[in-house]
C-alpha cells in the first residue's frame, strides 16, 4: 500500500516524530496512521506524545520587512493557547521565523508542501547530471537523494539551517521553543514577496 | 470572438480606462488589444494614455499587522520609478493599503482576478433567488448584475470603498495618487492571514 505525503504529514503532526522515521512507522503499518502513532510511541519517536492530539489554534500573525522594503514577509505561527501566544518568547520566535524566511528565501513551510511534480523534476535533472559517469546505480540513487535533501533543506522553512546560529535547523528551534513552553508550535503558513518577482 | 479577462485586464492596465469602457472596446476592436487602445485614446478614455506602455516595476513591499497580532496583510505596489517609491506620500499610501486589506477583507486585488466559477456560482444563487417572483427575464438580468457589482465591491480591494473616506474607491484613490505622482500606480498584490482561518 502506497504511503503518502498527508499521511506522513498527518503522523508528524501528531507525534513530532521525523521524516523518515513516521514513513518507516507508516510502511510497517501499511498506511494506518493510529497504528504508526502507537509504533512511534513504543519506540519512543514520538517526541511530542503527550501533546499529540491538541491543536494549535492561537499563535501570531507578524511580518518582517527588510529595510528598504523591498523584501517582506507575513507570517503564522500557531501554538494551543493565548497564553503562549501572548509570552515575550513567543512573539520574539514568531519575529526571528519572519525574518529567517525573509532573508534565506525559503518558499514552503515543509517538504510535504513541495508539490510532487517539483521533487520529481529535481530528481530527475540530479539524474541526468551523474549520467555517462559510469557509476553504479545505487550510487547514482544515494547521490540524488543526497542532492534533494539539499534541496529541500535550502527550499524548506523548516529544514533550513537558523540564520542565527546554523548548528541548527529551523526545525530545531521549533522543538526546542515547544519544549520550554510544552506547547505543540506550528509554523501554519506564510508568504513572501520580493518587490517585482513572481 | 469573445473577449477574455486577461485581455480587459490588459487593456485597463495600458489605457487606465473603466472596466466597461474597455469590454465595449474590445468587443468593437473584435479583441484587438492595440486597436483597442487606440479607440481609446481616441475617446479621450485612456487616461493615462502618456503613461501606457511604461511598467510599474519598482514600489514598496509593506505590511499591517492589526493590534493583537490576529490579522496581517503583506502588500506590494508598484510604480515606475524608485523615486517614487521612496517619497513620503507613497510610502503612506501603501501603508494605507494595507490597513484597508486587512480591515476591509479583500480576497482579490481587482475583478478580473475572481475565478470565472466564482463569477459563475455567485450568479447562479442570485439567479435561484429571484426565480419564481414573477419578475420579467431582463429585470431578473438587471437585478443579478447589481448584485455581482455589490459583490465585487466587497471582495475586490480595488473595488472596496476607502475605509478612510468612503466616498471613493479604493481605485480612485489610486488614480488620484497616480495624476499627482505622473505615474502608473498598481496594486500588484497582497496576502492577508487570519488567526486560524484558511
Amino acid at each position: 500500500m502506497p504511503i503518502t505525503a498527508d499521511q506522513v504529514k498527518q503522523l508528524r503532526e501528531i507525534t513530532g516524530a521525523g521524516m523518515m522515521e513516521c514513513k518507516k512507522a507508516l510502511a510497517e503499518s501499511d498506511g494506518d496512521v493510529e497504528k504508526a502513532v502507537d509504533a512511534l510511541r513504543k519506540s519512543g519517536a514520538a517526541k511530542a506524545e503527550k501533546r499529540s492530539g491538541r491543536t494549535a489554534n492561537e499563535g501570531r500573525v507578524d511580518s518582517y520587512i527588510h529595510p528598504g522594503n523591498r523584501v517582506g514577509v507575513l507570517i503564522e505561527v500557531n501554538c494551543e493557547t493565548d497564553f503562549v501566544a501572548r509570552t515575550p518568547e513567543f512573539e520574539e520566535l514568531v519575529r526571528n521565523l519572519a525574518m529567517q524566511a525573509a532573508a534565506a528565501g525559503a518558499e514552503y513551510v515543509r517538504r510535504e508542501d513541495v508539490p510532487a511534480e517539483r521533487v520529481e523534476r529535481e530528481r530527475a535533472i540530479y539524474a541526468a547530471q551523474l549520467e555517462g559517469q559510469g557509476k553504479p546505480a545505487a550510487i547514482i540513487g544515494k547521490i540524488v537523494d543526497g542532492k534533494l535533501e539539499k534541496f529541500f533543506s535550502e527550499i524548506c522553512l523548516v529544514e533550513q539551517p537558523y540564520i542565527r546560529d546554523d548548528k541548527k535547523t529551523v526545525g530545531d528551534l521549533l522543538q526546542e521553543a515547544a519544549a520550554k513552553t510544552g506547547e505543540n508550535l506550528v509554523v501554519r503558513r506564510f508568504s513572501r514577496f520580493r518587490l517585482g518577482a513572481e
